[in-house]
């Protein structure tokens, strides 16, 4: 009899958020320096010995009967055909950032083959400056975002002398579900409990002092918080964590509130260009890891935590202190909080999806938070595919029904990698993000005399 | 307020058929020689050059509210994204048929996006021996594979000096519903009529002498009648026209009977290597065009003979005048039925798939044909696409439940070009089926002494 493994209670809400609009698969886009004197069958040789590698390890191999399932069946080897999960793709002349991006568009739109494990591996040549790129894409019920990275990363290896491994084919380090299920959908079946525990968390946002602090539902209407159709946008940047560390040392703000510093210009300018802007602050759902006590003692636990971006604001530094101060008092609100309430804020993010895909109805009169901004740490040493350098791992993350804007910020060496995603249909030219970004930062280097 | 077009009942039934395992797409992919001296950016100047050319001809500009709509909305130029629907692809190294069929099949596995109008254009760069492609995608709801490559055909030029203009700008000449009118589907709201009119044909079958006649449900199970799965295998192939017509005139048989007797071989061979070779005669359907008495006189109709490819044989020229035989009297049955007869002979082909995906339930016991193949008279003079010379017009038909399998071609100067559709789950390797067919044409040269 075939192994079978159950779903948890997100894996399955992830399943039925599901849809051809929205398709529940995140993924990793890394970009790779060819070997020095690669023959021009390099990558075709890649693909082969990458296909040659038997699929062992989970959740590579899970797969499920229907849609609807509650279980994963393991399949053995045999079973998966590994040539239909790597793709060898190609971007046309002069394959630049902007070949990239439409390429990646079209592949993070496409949903996965229910009929088969939930991922595919695409390795793209023609990248111009001899290069090469990997997009693995996973379903969102096999891992999230920061697993998908993670599963990549360590397939990597931190010298060049071992031969390139396959990530299906790899002892199993990373933990797939950490993270997901701290960040957890409203539970319908207890629908009653889950209104009292929003209630006492809305208590408590009501009677938090007015200076700075925000929490859900007081996020403006915005052009992020529309319903979305399949098609995507994806757009790339790489910030130098140097810049962002000085900027943080001159102000006495952390290397992220910097970051959420320039993406705050960068989203104002967006919006004032598409006439869009609204009056009051945008709202950003941050997740962070924070320390703190769990049943087993102190551990590490992902939050929500809900920032003011303070797009009101003109002064690119000033905004940056309220930003500051806004995830400070969200972070001390956070710390108040029991762990109960904690899982109800944190779901709260999936909540107008929730209602969309799985219940219907318009898009929520009032959004929840404006935009997801998620920026985690990543390896600081070199990592290698065979003898490819890593250049550059980003993130590529899902979006859902009403929040038509990911941003997703992954740490690597000695830059920070930004993936972009936005709904296509409702958010044109994104890629205009990525260049008013490092605009942003040369504006505030400039203003502090950087 | 906008205009709109009801749907005809073979479009809603077409509409009906789409699902994420079988998309109700038609294509055509054509290759084509970069002029002498094409600079690297000459593919990408080509799709800006397509991009800015609006979309004015029908059915270019039509979009469906929701999946299930009864009529199609004319959008206005501005209204569509043709950024989206105009898309620039690369082969990768070496760029040979491999490479393209290897992307062919990913792309005809893609749905299109019922958001917008039910069509995408591929400009392929890259392929071997300086040449590039394209890969014309339409609903069939929209435009039958016949019309595609019409409509393609129609915006080439008889000579190299023309702009190339795009297919969705030019003035309108082919006509769409035609061909595919005459083949329509099984008119549910009729049973009752239906059944009668089934009951005639079957009657009609079974009073023919036993000598060679084929009609439909007299066709043995085989692998090509399986519930199919969402991902494609493509394959071409191409076939000089006077090596067939010597055949033809050697044997006192037509240049089709001919060429379906080399499918014959390659398809019984593909069956035995598999071990699926049935006892009886494998049955074809083979659409053809016939000159018969319509309502307004004489005219053109579409009408799908069933034929014994006769692989109970192993003698590919005994083979060959079974299937000419059994073609013969094919033509002579069709000759004595009446139009409503005919049509329902024609909609028998999709009863299946009608079944199977608005209906339900399993793969029928009993398949009412093998496989379709198709053979249409093509240009015979030479196209240009601006400068660019097209070197082949292939067809890349839809296949749907209980058909796995699908073998369009399409006459172009002196050549047949084979387009061969399959199921990748299904149908392991049906890129054989390409070779074997020219290794097939040989082994009869050969017998014949040609």
């Amino acid at each position: 009899m075939a192994d079978t493994i159950p779903l948890g209670r997100t894996d399955r809400f992830l399943l039925k958020l599901e849809s051809a609009d929205t398709p529940a698969h995140t993924a990793s886009l890394s970009t790779f320096k060819l070997p020095a004197g690669a023959h021009p069958g390099f990558i075709r040789d890649l693909v082969q010995e990458l296909s040659e590698q038997a699929v062992t390890a989970p959740p590579f191999n899970y797969v499920l009967a229907q849609k609807g399932d509650t279980a994963w069946t393991v399949l053995p080897p045999e079973d998966i055909d590994l040539d239909y999960h790597v793709r060898h793709s190609a971007l046309p002349w002069p394959g630049g950032e902007r070949e990239l991006g439409s390429l990646i568009s079209r592949l993070h739109a496409r949903p996965l083959d229910f009929n088969r494990p939930l991922w595919e591996l695409n390795v793209i040549e023609g990248l111009e400056n001899g290069r090469f790129a990997t997009y693995l894409k996973m379903h969102h019920a096999l891992a999230d975002g920061a697993a998908v990275i993670g599963i990549l990363t360590d397939s990597l290896s931190t010298n060049s002398d071992e031969p390139p491994k396959a990530p299906w084919a790899r002892s199993f380090a990373t933990t797939l579900r950490e993270e997901r299920e701290s960040i957890q959908p409203p539970e319908q079946p207890a629908a009653q409990s889950l209104l009292q525990a929003l209630g006492k968390v809305a208590t408590s946002v009501r009677t938090r002092p007015a200076s700075g602090f925000v929490g859900p539902f007081v996020a403006p209407k915005s052009v992020f918080n529309t319903k979305i159709t399949g098609a995507r946008r994806y757009a790339t940047q790489q910030i130098e964590l140097q810049r962002l560390k000085a900027i943080g040392a001159r102000e006495k703000v952390s290397v992220n509130d910097a970051f959420l510093a320039i993406l705050s210009s960068a989203l104002r300018r967006y919006l004032q260009e598409i006439d869009e802007l609204p009056d009051r602050p945008l709202v950003a759902a941050v997740p962070a890891a924070t320390l703190r006590e769990t049943q087993d003692g102190l551990g590490n636990s992902v939050t929500v935590i809900y920032a003011s971006l303070a797009t009101n604001l003109e002064d690119p530094v000033e905004r940056m202190h309220v930003i500051s101060e806004s995830m400070r008092q969200g972070k001390q609100f956070i710390s108040e909080l029991n762990q109960q309430q904690i899982a109800i804020l944190n779901g709260l993010v999936l909540l107008p999806a929730a209602f969309l895909n799985t219940i219907g109805g318009g898009t929520p009169s009032r959004p929840i938070v404006n935009v997801t901004i998620s920026n985690v740490q990543g390896p600081r040493h070199t990592l290698w595919f065979g003898q490819a350098e890593c250049e550059a791992l980003y993130p590529c993350s899902m979006i859902v029904q009403a929040q038509a804007l990911n941003i997703t910020a992954r740490g690597y060496r000695d830059h920070i990698n930004l993936g972009i995603v936005g709904a296509r249909d409702s958010l044109p030219s994104i890629q205009r993000l990525a260049v008013y970004t490092l605009e942003a930062l040369e504006e505030i280097e400039q203003r502090l005399g950087l």
